[in-house]
C-alpha cells in the first residue's frame, strides 16, 4: 500500500526524502487558495518566486506581479493574496509571478519531489484522486506560518488523509494527528479556526470574506502542477 | 497574562527565543518518564549527554550509564530506557548519565533557556503548578521521534496547557493544537494512543507495561530541573 505522510512545516523538510514522492504544497490562507482560483479563472501559469526583488524586475517580461508580505499586498504590486483579486476577466490568458510570506517558499523547498501539485479545500476532491489513481507515496508540506505549524494547513492535510484513509497508510504520527483534528472541525472549519494565531492575525486585517472563501470544499475541479519551476494547469 | 507555545520538534528551536522563558522538556516515551522515576526512587543527579561515546567513559568516573538508541538498550551500558530499571535501591544516592535517541538532544537544544524542568505525565501536577507559580513565559520541547513530531509528547503539552487555559494563554496554533488532541484523547489515552507510529514501534519489542506507565497520571511530586547541563531536583 501507498503511503502518506505530513510535513507540518517547511522547516522540517530536510528529514523527508521526496524525490520519489508526489508533494501536495498548501496554503490554505491564503496563497495556495488564491493560485487554485487564478487558475479556475483562467490564468495560463504562475511563477511562484521566493522573494519580492525577482518578483518586481518580472513585470518588464509581461507578468502580472503579485506579492503579499505578513498578510498584506506589498507596495507597487498588481495584486496581493486574496482570492477575489483573482477572479476577473483581467487574469485570462495571462501569466503570474506569485510571492508570499509562506507558500511560495513551500514550494521552492518542494521542488526536489518527483511531482509537486498544488492543494487547498476549493479543489480538494480533484487533489485526493489524483493522489489516488498515481503510484507515489505522498507528502503533503504545509506551508504553515513563518516555519511555525497552523492549524489550517494541518486541517487540510487531515481532510485529504481521511478521503484516502482505505487507499493510503499513514506513515507516522503527524498524518494522524492531523485527521484527528480535521474530524473534530469539518462540521464547522470557520467557528473551530475562530481562535486559530493566523485568523486572529488576519481577522485585523478585515478579511473575513477570504477566510470563509477559502474554507469552502470543491468549489473547483482545476490542479495546478509544477513543471521546471512553473505551474500550469494538468 | 504569561504565554504559553510549544515547539513540536527539537528540528523547530531555532524559531524560539527561549533566554527568558522556561522549558519544559518531554520525551514521554521514554526518556523523561524514567528521569522523573529515577528522581522519584533517589537518584542524585541524571547527566543527559548527547553521544554514546562521552557517555560510555563516564562510567570512569563512578556513574551509572544509561544508554537507548531506536528504542533499545545500548550493548555494555548498566541500563536501558524502561522506567521500570529505576525504581529499585540501587539508583539511591547514585548519578546517572543518560544518552537516548530523542530526549537528551532534546534537553541539548534547551540549554539557553532561562529555567529547564523535566516534565511527564508521571509528575504532571507539579510541573503545572511550576509553571503557574513562575514569572516567565513558558516553552514545552517534544522530543518527538528523530526530528518528527509524535503524538504522546503532543499530548503531554496539551494536558500541561489544558490545566493552565485560565491563567497563560497560547501563544500560536501550536497549543491549540495540542489541547484540542488532549482533549480528545484524555478519557482513554492509552487506546487512543495504539495507532501512533511511535507506539507501534515500541509495541514490536513488547513494552506494553512501560507504555501503560508513562502515561499514567501524578505517580511522583518530584521536579528534575537543569543546573550548569546536570538535572537535579528542586
Amino acid at each position: 500500500m501507498k503511503t502518506i505522510d505530513v510535513c507540518l512545516s517547511p522547516e522540517l523538510m530536510h528529514l523527508y526524502k521526496v524525490r520519489d514522492r508526489t508533494v501536495v504544497v498548501v496554503d490554505i490562507l491564503r496563497a495556495t487558495s488564491c493560485m487554485v482560483t487564478a487558475f479556475a479563472h483562467g490564468i495560463e501559469t504562475i511563477t511562484p518566486v521566493a522573494d519580492l526583488n525577482t518578483c518586481r524586475m518580472m513585470r518588464h517580461k509581461g507578468f502580472i506581479i503579485s506579492g503579499e508580505r505578513d498578510g498584506k499586498k506589498v507596495e507597487g504590486f498588481d495584486k496581493g493574496n486574496s482570492p477575489y483579486e483573482y477572479m476577473g476577466p483581467d487574469i485570462r490568458h495571462k501569466r503570474i509571478a506569485f510571492t508570499t510570506t509562506n507558500g511560495t517558499q513551500a514550494i521552492e523547498k518542494s521542488k526536489e519531489a518527483h511531482k509537486v501539485i498544488i492543494g487547498s479545500f476549493l479543489n480538494l476532491s480533484t487533489v485526493v484522486k489524483y493522489l489516488l489513481f498515481g503510484e507515489n507515496n505522498v507528502l503533503i508540506v504545509c506551508a504553515g506560518w513563518k516555519g511555525k505549524v497552523n492549524l489550517e494547513d494541518t486541517l487540510f492535510a487531515g481532510a485529504v488523509i481521511d478521503r484516502l484513509r482505505n487507499h493510503i497508510e499513514p506513515d507516522c504520527d503527524a498524518p494522524l494527528i492531523a485527521q484527528q483534528l480535521y474530524n473534530d472541525a469539518k462540521d464547522d472549519m470557520v467557528t473551530y479556526l475562530k481562535n486559530s494565531s493566523h485568523v486572529k492575525r488576519l481577522d485585523k486585517l478585515d478579511i473575513h470574506k477570504d477566510i470563509e472563501y477559502c474554507l469552502t470544499i470543491d468549489q473547483y475541479d482545476v490542479l495546478p502542477k509544477l513543471k521546471q519551476g512553473v505551474l500550469t494547469l494538468i
